[in-house]
């Protein structure tokens, strides 16, 4: 891939990283075969041949050259990242029940969930062998708390999803579980292995942190504005399965008595009826809550953006604030 | 409870290590707690109110003390060998759709199977933590390493289960990754974090390994010719449930041509018909599989006892010792 000619932020990172990421994906193959459960590799050959950008582990790396680092333990890092990500994606299909996951059919369709449980643990496992290789406490401190962060934001989306107490905070809670623990993790732990200063590896962890957040209020609010092509997921999906996302939380919050028996009746008790997702997109658009989304997610990303003024100057950074435009520039 | 009083080597065990006990559940509750998710303690306290005789936790607190430990990071430890086996059920669980566990009805039938992997990554995501607060890279590795053997072992089972191809050697990796990994690594970090002698943390492997080989076939063997009242499962439930336990491989090993069909009929296939288990258990009898089971538990619980030689002469190691006749006093 020639660099000049790729525009995406996320293909620059790539085309620079090339190399590195070769390594990575070695590495992912070679740690995810099991010589003696062969169902392993079928399970996630399957999710990891569907591709994905590798997103986080990208993170992992860039952060790690942008603080100089010349060692390897990085590429460990990455593909703990990406294990911990496919582990996650992997239960959430069974948690789900979703039928589609990166335009395939799901693991525990193809599988079952016995496969996709198992192997989900398989993989979380491989990651902490792969963490405690690099013989840092402090990747492992960082890597331990995110995965409590992300299970605990999992577990309370269980709940508040459906909810109508679920206010904003809340929501940020399950949004940092869902998203924003492993990028912030990603960029963190780039930061601790190339032994940077306190105060670029919390610039780190600040810009993993905002982006993540960006990205998941961004998709939310594509759910309710999006292009079904472009996104792959038709408008109002969210609505329909009573998942309470931003757009509709900002609703809630100014809702009349009237309105609240609406969402009461819609999401609480999904007793739902023709019409109701064009009236929620009525009552959106009555309090402008996609657009105070959207404040909310060029927000995020803005944050993001300022907090890598505290890296150093270089190819990599450009690219990684592009990269927090271009989480945003769907919908602008 | 006073000592004097109790016979079965566990209580002892207990009775001795009571203080210390107290301390690990008391961590246990602590850390089990979430103040963002209500629904972590809800599935949680109903394991862990249901008991079980938390053997492995005491194993791990058995070891320290037996190594002279002083400090604190073993309760820590036991804690965390306690959360990784609770996760392990609760995965378990949603895998095998069973519908009793410890005499109760599991948790993804009260709940479902959603809150079962999720509550389950959680509580591996607490012991994680726990286990990066003792700071030893040594305890961190053990507990990956038997992490990953358990989770490639559970996966290995779903496959070897029902192929007739499933020899000893297969057999011993899936026992070894659903009972003796756990219970070798929680007696191995117990003298790890004690700072032994690498002859004596072996031992404790060995002790831990062999204890569980013989505790996981004991329960196998128990399947077939146990009293109903006293295990709480019907005679041949892993016959009807198509799983190749020992007793069955050895009698597949040795089988004519007429007897091979039956196997395949029976256990690949999943074509049971009324009297089957008899004839299973006729088969059985024929090659003495019942009785060559029974020696290779009390084989093992021989080399456990024989594990112990390295370590300090004390009360414990009695108990221990104890404790390895007694998980195949049952069959004797």
């Amino acid at each position: 891939m020639n660099i000049s000619t790729v525009s995406k932020p996320h293909e620059q990172l790539a085309a620079t990283l090339a190399g590195e990421m070769a390594a990575v994906n070695e590495l992912i193959q070679t740690r995810m075969a099991s010589e003696h459960a062969p169902r392993i590799p079928e399970v996630t050959a399957h999710l990891v041949s569907a591709g994905g950008k590798r997103l986080r582990p990208m993170l992992t790396l860039a952060a790690a050259r942008l603080c100089g680092y010349q060692g390897e333990h990085h590429l460990r890092l990455a593909a703990t990242v990406e294990f911990i990500h496919t582990a996650t994606l992997l239960h959430d299909d069974v948690v789900d029940e979703s039928a589609q996951r990166r335009g395939r059919p799901t693991a525990n369709l193809l599988w079952d969930n016995k496969s996709s449980v198992l192997v989900g643990d398989y993989l979380f496992s491989r990651s902490f062998q792969l963490m405690v290789e690099t013989g840092s406490l402090q990747v492992l401190d960082i890597l331990a708390n995110a995965s409590a962060t992300i299970a605990e934001g999992e577990v309370l989306q269980m709940t508040a999803a459906t909810d109508l107490k679920t206010d904003e905070s809340i929501y940020l809670q399950v949004v940092r579980g869902k998203t924003a623990a492993l990028f912030s993790a990603a960029t963190q732990v780039g930061g601790v292995i190339a032994d940077a200063s306190d105060e670029q590896v919390q610039a780190l962890y600040d810009y993993g942190d905002a982006l993540g957040i960006a990205f998941q209020i961004a998709d939310d609010l594509l759910d309710y504005q999006g292009d079904s092509k472009a996104t792959g997921k038709n408008v109002g999906d969210d609505f329909r399965e009573r998942k309470l996302t931003l757009p509709v939380i900002k609703a809630v919050a100014q809702a009349t008595a009237d309105e609240r028996a609406f969402w009461e009746r819609t999401i609480e008790k999904g007793r739902q009826e023709e019409g109701d997702l064009e009236h929620a997109m009525a009552l959106m658009a009555k309090y402008g809550t996609l657009d105070a989304t959207r404040d909310d997610a060029n927000g995020w990303a803005a944050k993001a953006k300022a907090a890598l003024d505290a890296l150093p100057d270089h190819e990599i950074r450009t690219m990684l604030r592009d990269l927090a435009d271009y989480v945003v520039s769907r919908l602008n």
